[in-house]
């Protein structure tokens, strides 16, 4: 059965379009004609060189989005695949080429779950939207962010986002993503006095003045995380002084760190405790700081249960909550107010040569997604009043 | 009288011929013909691409040597000089050139010292010698370092250093060195464990797992110094970790470091000091060392007695002991036993552009030198036995 499945044929149909970022090689259009055949409204936004699709079926709350993207990281060397990456290929159960993980197969079962739920629930209750952007793997500067940006200035709000991240680990729904750290970098420069290493009395080594300070930065308990997030980290990625010459005591030293922060910290008491371990020393500084996403966290609700059940239904496997890992476009989602999940494939092999989805994992997790959208559009939705649902949702300005 | 002077003709002479490093330029020609002429059996030594002087007048004990080298440091940019590097320029008292103050001028200064000298003492105590090499500034691995070899090996041994090494600082003669420091030079490098900073618990930050070492390191109390020398100092030079990336956690550090150590110190001893730092911490490491050289001091004795009093006679200037400063190939002299002393012009201008030497300076200098003849090769030898002097005097072979 599996080897016929619409959802395969669509993941297929994708891979073979090489949309490395920020291309998306006409996948979206593909998309587009699917959704349009289920009555989606089309809204094609595009952004400098990122195209974007912004498509939306019904227009009553809640709106349940289903979030991700068409570009892919480049395929790395070329012989070190097994077959061409841009040509989709089935070994032993698996679908093999470049995005087949990462994230075509989730789209493909996005489209095929709506559209077996559309079938067989055609006045279904709320609405249901595709937000699917060729800039996730890039700059993430014409995407997602700049979609949610258009829909906020007309009062278009997601209340939940299923965002098709592979998160899974060992098994297909083992793990899902219910938010994900900050992540806020710094650049230091610290200044010392040039000199001889043979006349330390008339220079200053930057190392020698911060040691204790950087030190104190690495050995810091940032805070001790809380019920969705692990501690807080901070890492020294980069760190260098010296001009290679052996008996010159350099000037500066610089070191590039980046903190992955729970909400329990926000940047500026992040900051603020840097700059307070640093001044402890003598000696002086710069930091240039760069926020590239605030903590974001959706609590255990109506979407976290609802996939929750959908997993446990379609597979039998008791899903666990995470936030760990790097960033998604889940982070430029969250600020609407809506509730975001992060629900794909195992990621074994993402961003490596030989990416693949497991032919069966495709079925489930179409299953999966379907089993969701049951769950939220065609149950009755206990505890949140009707007239909140008409002040959330407003009538979007239509466009298609 | 100063604009004629034989030493300011001589150092005019020698400035004119570009011997950078290994170059001689036949500088050495010009001084082994001047010396020929006053009895010295002329002895070139050349090792590799490096010319070497060994010149001695006499057979008897003790041996004075004046030691020093025509090679120069390259010029930098010519723009940048006032008058070209190797064409010898008067001004406002001043002769401009590379190589004036380091140490064309003290060469000079030792020659017509000499000529004097002999001229007056043809029948001087003692012996009198030259060992010049063009391999100062560079490797120094085939200059005087080998010439020493060659002299141990037939059992000839100097007994008095005078090294032209321009060791003053305001005025001709404020100080001499009478000693140097040991150098000690080691690569570290530590294991972590390469990952990703949003995965910490996977990876293993070489600096964090070494930060507290390393300003161990910094902080450390080596030893207090002594008489002769100042505290042993550490100095990191260059520090390196990570890959430019700001999201990766690097697998190694490395760091170069470079003690320069007093008396109280051996290197073995430093060594273990920092295993024993670094052995504290939780992390793999390697170490490379290089021993540049071991520290050496000439303690006040006939030597520094004779310099202090010559010094006194010329120039009315009571002298300073120093150890402080890089290393001179006085390194290279002291082991055989031999009395070290550094002693030549002021070192303002030396490895800079407009490198110069006071006219006046070089004739005083040379009276410095010639006092100090006077001293050791005219007068009693008090507190030394005529048989010491015999064993350590045996007859050089006769090789000119």
């Amino acid at each position: 059965m599996t080897m016929t499945s619409p959802t395969l044929m669509l993941a297929c149909d994708l891979i073979s379009r090489p949309s490395v970022t920020p291309e998306d090689a006409g996948c979206q259009d593909l998309i587009a004609a699917r959704l349009e055949r289920l009555g989606f409204r089309i809204e094609p936004m595009r952004f400098g060189e990122v195209s974007n699709l912004w498509a939306r079926r019904g227009d009553a709350g809640p709106l349940l989005c289903f979030a991700g993207h068409t570009d892919v990281v480049p395929t790395g060397p070329l012989a070190d695949w097994a077959s061409d990456p841009f040509v989709p290929t089935i070994r032993a159960g698996q679908l093999f080429g470049r995005g087949a993980a990462d994230m075509k197969g989730s789209i493909a079962a996005m489209v095929t779950a709506v559209e077996s739920f559309v079938a067989q629930h055609p006045d279904h209750q709320g609405s249901i939207a595709f937000l699917i952007t060729s800039d996730e793997e890039g700059p993430s500067v014409d995407g997602t962010v700049k979609v949610v940006e258009r829909l906020q200035q007309r009062g278009e709000r997601i209340d939940y986002a299923l965002v098709g991240e592979p998160s899974s680990r060992a098994r297909l729904g083992d793990s899902i993503k219910n938010g994900r750290r900050g992540s806020l970098s710094g650049w230091l420069r610290i200044h010392g006095k040039q000199g001889h290493v043979a006349y330390p009395q008339l220079a200053k080594n930057p190392f020698h003045a911060s040691a204790e300070a950087l030190a104190a930065l690495c050995a810091e308990v940032w805070d001790e995380g809380n019920d969705y997030f692990p501690p807080t980290s901070f890492q020294i990625a980069n760190l260098s002084m010296g001009t290679g010459a052996d008996n010159v005591i350099p000037g500066h030293l610089e070191a590039q760190f980046n903190l992955r922060f729970s909400t329990e910290l926000d940047p500026a008491a992040i900051k603020a405790r840097v700059q307070g371990i640093l001044d402890k020393g003598d000696f002086d500084y710069e930091i240039r700081w760069r926020l590239s996403g605030s903590p974001f966290v959706t609590p255990v609700g109506r979407l976290v249960e609802a996939v929750r059940g959908a997993i446990q239904d379609a597979t039998g496997i008791e899903t666990e909550l995470s936030t760990a890992g790097g960033t998604s476009d889940g982070r430029f989602i969250a600020p609407m107010g809506a509730q975001v999940v992060e629900l794909g494939p195992i990621n074994a092999t993402i961003h490596q040569v030989n990416e693949c989805v497991g032919v069966d994992e495709l079925v489930q997790l179409s299953r999966i997604y379907e089993r969701t959208l049951e769950e939220l559009l065609t149950k009755d939705e206990r505890g949140r009043a009707p007239q909140t649902r008409v002040r959330d949702s407003p009538k979007p300005n239509s466009s298609s």
